[in-house]
């Protein structure tokens, strides 16, 4: 194999990993959850997981490190944009509803920080709080323009994050609602808590 | 002692164990935080907590039974009033970040379920759903008076007590925002999602 199909397989291997433990990670806790059923779960033997992660913690980090680049991403996209800051609002927030639910259920995000090492605990944080400070800006440029009513942009961004992150807690993937669904009506919601009165 | 005396000592030391666990679990984690850690900052050996509570799981419990009772003791109140909708859930919002906030940190609402035994975890999600339910009673009674406009009162309650619970995940003691402030700024954009457009 080429050294560059080798990594291609190698980082999907790596995501279907991931994938099976935020499943496991949902259904069990990350406490409950075992190395063992998250191999199992993908006919793979835990031996040839540990080649691609060398311990539970090791996996839970990288859901989070995935979390993130996806969010971190769609910041970016969303941000260069001109689009005025409602729809950039939009956009983001249906985006990071996709990611709570469709990428690897978010449950990661939800998993206490204390299960990570007290380095990657660092490195998460940081990088929420960047999440967090893009979502404020745009906010903060919402307001400064009129979209939006004045306030305090880092609390309404806490709120926002809080219903958004909550998701995990609740969904139901056989329950009446598609991820599309909620995404919408939680745009339509929580922006509709910013337009002036 | 009196009976009626000793069983409200006892009660405030149960309270007081509670206190101590939910600063513990807040710092360390509920994994991370020990039974003698929270004894100690007491002042309490461990053998004489254990004579409240036999295990820490047990003491997790207590923390959920503690603020649900609070939580559900408000909705009973607002509810039995007979103000409109808008300040039935004004004053349950603020109530809610209350109790978050000032009560027990919030911590243990916010501590995987996986970590109580089937039947205490059982008893914790039927008292969440009671809870959710009453908040979107209120949702509900605001749409059909034309207070709030239509939408899904299921959603917007998921997204309201999100807002609120993930409080616990950012709030710093030392910074500048108050718990009531932070009451009255959550329960202004809440609701001003639910106006009418």
């Amino acid at each position: 194999m080429k050294e560059g199909r080798r990594s291609e397989v190698s980082a999907a291997t790596r995501i279907k990993i991931l994938k099976s433990a935020s499943t496991a990670f949902r259904k069990l806790g990350y406490h409950g959850a075992t190395v063992e059923q998250i191999a199992a779960a993908l006919q793979m033997n835990k031996g040839n997981l540990y080649y691609y992660f060398k311990s539970k913690e090791e996996i839970l980090f990288a859901c989070h490190e995935y979390s993130h680049d996806r969010l971190q991403e769609l910041l970016d996209n969303t941000c260069r944009g001109t689009a005025p800051a409602e729809a950039k609002l939009r956009r983001l927030i249906h985006a990071a509803v996709h990611v709570i639910l469709d990428e690897l259920h978010g449950t990661a995000l939800l998993v206490d920080l204390e299960a990570l090492t007290p380095a990657h605990r660092r490195a998460v944080i940081q990088r929420r709080d960047k999440f967090d400070h893009g979502m404020r800006m745009i906010i903060e440029e919402g307001i400064a323009t009129g979209t939006f009513r004045a306030g305090d942009p880092k609390l309404v961004g806490f709120a926002m994050l809080g219903a958004i992150n909550w998701i995990a807690k609740w969904f139901n993937p056989n329950g009446p609602s598609t991820s599309d669904e909620i995404a919408n009506r939680f745009a339509d919601y929580l922006i509709a808590g910013l337009r002036p009165i």
